[in-house]
């Protein structure tokens, strides 16, 4: 698009600096320049939306009251940054958003030093600004620290942790801290918890007041929030807020003020700049505000793809192939018809994670306990011990939070609970926060852990049907979007418990020297497959990764005169490094090739690509094996079959 | 001790049954007896002492009016459940307390159907009740769930997150919990953070107006909380508690009351036991409450070693060998002499991780942040941004609360923050839930983490300095207690970064077949040493698990006939699976064993007769070796170099 001449203001803001510079009647003209820019930009590439909408501007007036980079704003999970990344000289970059080499959807340290913290997961915001606040304590600087935080965020434990630990003195001076909530009465899901009912109760009642005395000026421009205040007129009467849960904790309480008022947020942030302690501001805004479309539907419009902003989202004409997530979506379904004693979990992902139909079909057995991981795991294990049967639906990523639940509730107490890991492996658009890597590396160490890497997706179904009946912790990880394609019927049938299959056999003869066999663990089975017709190799799909099949893994051992182990996880402990330890406790002697995620951060892009880069897709084992074992098998060259 | 005559009404108590039998006179005499056996039982075995004298009235209200085991009571950490052992048939074992095949100092569910819930973590206890009341409502139950937790544990996020899930009706009915904060003002460090201020606030507020009013009789027989009361006076004036945190998270708060108050206790219980949804009860305890030395000293009596009643702690008369502990205490202390840059923080375990030295000399570099390791890490992260260098001091097992933290906040941004991995390995009389056992697995898995395992003392102190020098996230794990014993100087010297040293060298020729070394990584190295003089094997001291010193293992696989690997870490992905891989990406072949913990979790007992029962002692190493190799290196055996 043409920047210069639609976005006539914005088009010459090359750093805050710019923005500093700009009177309050520019600043409001930036803000609609910035929005429609963000619009334009954002259905050009997909990514967030909403968010980023909802936060327009607060970050103008941010950038325009704080010194940055001087001060330092971190932005909690840090989808919501578009604004901020145009602002800070990255506007002519923002078409190649969230793609290869292009900028991250989060803030990134490496990428601009206005991001003065890597976020992804929620909640991380407070700690890191107190973290920021307390160096500028010790070393006497003047800087500021502030963290913007979601409501959704807000009900993560460590946020009450971080806020727990921030209002108190330290060496006798409480740390110059500036929390701003920006409320927006919602996560990626719908709001639950007691906190946000609370934080409801504190808009209506100060939106309340602030209505009928016309002492504040701040639902002027907000008809929307006026609707809100008069939903809650009802909760509101008669209540007094005598004291926030904010002001107990330590903070200076202020609030709760319209977001996209400029003139409320910019002589607000202004005087709590100058205070000093931890200061605690609460900002009320609507994701998607200013689109109508995304108004009304923030959360379909939260992380949307391309689309024509005159139109806004369409439904694909042919639907496209399931996914991965939606055949677990249906198998909940399908499981909790046949088994009342199934409960669903998930830590506010129920679209991430495919549960709106179960949620819809069994309210009472559906429960998103929030931003909370370690509760939900925990949460699960009591449900378990009273028979029920819990499947906790998380992204491989997320379960890192939750990990010492993991160990110490669920596997050490050996609770049947059903870890349904999506976003296992790459995840492409979101990046490094999001890679669901480690899982096998952190999840096969644990006792008492089952875990099972399904091919495609009749295979994860039977996956968790066998997880579901097996009686102790079972994890099912399967990929992101979309795997092989098959058709999924409405069975509950098992998979052998603990047993692969061996799906093609090398034509080459035995003690040749060119028998090779590849041990694939989950979707990557079909690259797997396919360079294996190339070279004439042997192929197992593995299915699990614990318990390992070794017996399938020692007759492999035996019978070829090298194994190839493939698996989309972390190389370092993963899959690969189990089977090397199954062959060493046989005392076979076999040559093997591990190929797996590299001991590096995969950043964002396309996830073909990444997996192309780590040598992953079909051409990528392919290759790696025939230079691995060009000739080093018996002294024979490993020639290509199909040239052969 | 001879129960029946000096405890005449305890000696007939065989389980909950019997308590709900007895009338408040002979309760309050069964308390007394309680006490006096529970100090008597404790300084035979050693133990947590000063938390069960605490909880010895609230243990007996609670079975006298909740039907245990029906009723479900989940106790937080857990340390604090010796009373309720006694009280649940089991006072005739409490003489085998922490001792192996003898009673948990935890609650265990194998150990007792009383036991609904196994502790050991903090701050689980209310997401478990949940589970267990919503399992009840799911399941039309009429029993209830009760959570006893410390206002230590209350700090840790989890436990907010499960009281803001708590709160909020499902299926149109808040389940039937009951939380009941135990308040006796610590963890086992002293109280931290702005929610034990606000619990002193409640608590002086209203014991203040009560005392006043003389309408309630809480502080009649508790001479500590009027000191207490008064002492929180001047906070307390002209306070109003219109309504507290836990009644805008939608509980209904009761308290605070005398928690060593039967006449308090009993009717309040009954009277929430009968009330439906999200109860929460403030109770007040001490402490250490009728020991006098304990109340004094609750820290020095929080896990006494065993001693005389009549007398109290001894200080030995000949000092231990320091531990390890110990000598990262003064590590930490010389560097931060020499690094103004370095900044100490604990998640809660001031004592337990040797940092009272470090906080009396470097106060304003000192944090104890709480029990809230995920924050404790993620405010590190914020620190070392910002060009501090942080040192977090935190429990290999405790470290896995902070999991996601340690990836998403410090090893993705490459920060330099310095993990000092105390109580890696077995920890013996604490038992499984707080085995380090998997930190080498779950560490080296992660990009960018370097990963230390040091032999001894001086290489602790070696392998710390390295570390705080590396630029780069590292963590230094270490075991319980003390090690070989060796000398620790006063320099700050380095290890050589990723190298490990050949500690003996076999006197075998090459190619003879009898060639082994055996590559220790952590202070196994002794154990090991002593097998190789048995086996005359050559031992590498590997230091170093990550960066792997893959020259040394490939020189060692090239020049050896088998190699062993030893840590004291599970088997599955650790060190030893690590040499796997270094060996198969170098084209090695050669036999290893792997030796470590294995794949079930180790209970509770003396760590050398543990680390014996997992063949970890010298012996052990020695006699896996023979019985590995024995016949299948190139078809010699393996003799005793003593004997041969």
């Amino acid at each position: 698009m043409n920047t210069s001449s639609a976005h006539p203001l914005l088009s010459r803001i090359d750093s805050p600096a710019d923005v500093r510079r700009l009177a309050r009647a520019e600043l409001k003209q930036l803000a609609v320049e910035l929005r429609e820019f963000l619009l334009q930009s954002v259905s050009r590439t997909g990514g967030h939306l909403s968010s980023n909408l909802g936060t327009v501007e607060l970050t103008v007036a941010l950038h325009h009251v704080f010194h940055t980079p001087e001060d330092r704003l971190v932005w909690d999970v840090g989808h919501q940054t578009y604004p901020h990344k145009i602002l800070t000289g990255r506007r002519d970059r923002m078409h190649t958003l969230r793609q290869l080499d292009g900028l991250s959807g989060f803030p990134r340290r490496a990428e601009s030093e206005y991001d003065t913290f890597g976020t992804g997961h929620s909640s991380t915001s407070i700690s890191a600004a107190l973290g920021m606040a307390m160096a500028a304590q010790l070393k006497g600087e003047k800087r500021r620290a502030v963290a913007i935080i979601g409501d959704g965020s807000m009900t993560a434990g460590m946020a009450f942790e971080a806020l727990n630990n921030a209002g108190m003195p330290h060496a006798g001076k409480v740390p110059n801290l500036l929390v701003i909530l920006n409320d927006n009465d919602m996560s990626i899901s719908p709001p639950v918890g007691a906190l946000n009912k609370y934080l409801a109760r504190l808009m209506s009642g100060k939106f309340y007041a602030a209505a009928r005395e016309g002492a504040k000026n701040v639902l002027k421009n907000a008809p929307p929030l006026f609707e809100l205040a008069r939903r809650f007129e009802e909760h509101a009467k008669g209540m007094v807020v005598p004291g926030t849960i904010f002001e107990e904790l330590g903070f200076n309480y202020v609030g709760p003020i319209d977001g996209h008022d400029l003139d409320a947020l910019i002589p607000t942030l202004e005087n709590l700049r100058d205070k000093s302690g931890a200061q605690f501001l609460h900002v009320v805004t609507r994701k998607g505000y200013g689109y109508k479309l995304a108004e009304a539907d923030p959360i379909s419009y939260h992380g949307p793809g391309k689309f024509d902003p005159r139109i806004g989202l369409v439904k694909p004409a042919t639907p496209p192939k399931p996914t991965f997530t939606q055949v677990f979506g249906q198998w909940l379904c399908d499981m909790a018809e046949a088994d009342p004693k199934l409960v669903g979990i998930t830590p506010a992902m129920r679209e991430g994670s495919g549960m709106v139909e179960f949620h819809r079909r069994f309210p009472d057995r559906y429960h998103d306990v929030g931003i909370a991981e370690q509760h939900a795991v925990t949460f699960a294990a009591g449900l378990a011990c009273e028979g029920l049967k819990p499947v906790v639906a998380i992204y491989s990523t997320f379960l890192q939070r939750a990990y010492d639940q993991l160990i110490h509730d669920v596997a050490l107490q050996n609770l049947p609970v059903v870890f349904a890991l999506d976003r296992a492996g790459l995840v492409g658009a979101d990046g490094a926060t999001h890679a669901g890597a480690y899982d096998i590396a952190y999840l096969r160490c644990i006792p008492n852990v089952s875990l099972i890497a399904p091919a495609d997706e009749p295979e994860l179904r039977r996956a968790l049907t066998s997880a579901h009946h097996h009686g102790a912790p079972v994890a099912v990880r399967y990929p992101r979007g979309s795997g092989a394609g098959l058709a999924v019927g409405s069975e509950l049938d098992e998979l052998p418990w603990g047993q692969g299959e061996v799906r093609r056999d090398s034509a080459a003869a035995p003690g040749s020297g060119r028998r090779i066999a590849i041990l694939a663990f989950g979707s990557l089975l079909y690259p797997a497959l396919e360079a294996a017709e190339a070279l004439d190799a042997s192929v197992a799909n593995m299915r699990f990764i614990k318990p390992l099949d070794t017996a399938l893994v020692e007759r492999l051992g035996r019978s070829h005169d090298a194994l190839v182990t493939v698996e989309e996880g972390c190389l370092a402990g993963g899959a690969g490094s189990a089977v090397l330890e199954a062959l060493q406790a046989a005392g076979i002697k076999v040559p093997v090739l591990n190929l797996g995620l590299p001991d590096r951060y995969i950043e964002h892009g396309d996830p073909a690509l990444l997996l192309a880069q780590c040598g992953l897709d079909a051409a990528g084992i392919e290759a790696s094996i025939r230079q691995r074992f060009a000739g080093t098998l018996g002294g024979s060259h490993l020639r290509p079959v199909a040239n052969g």
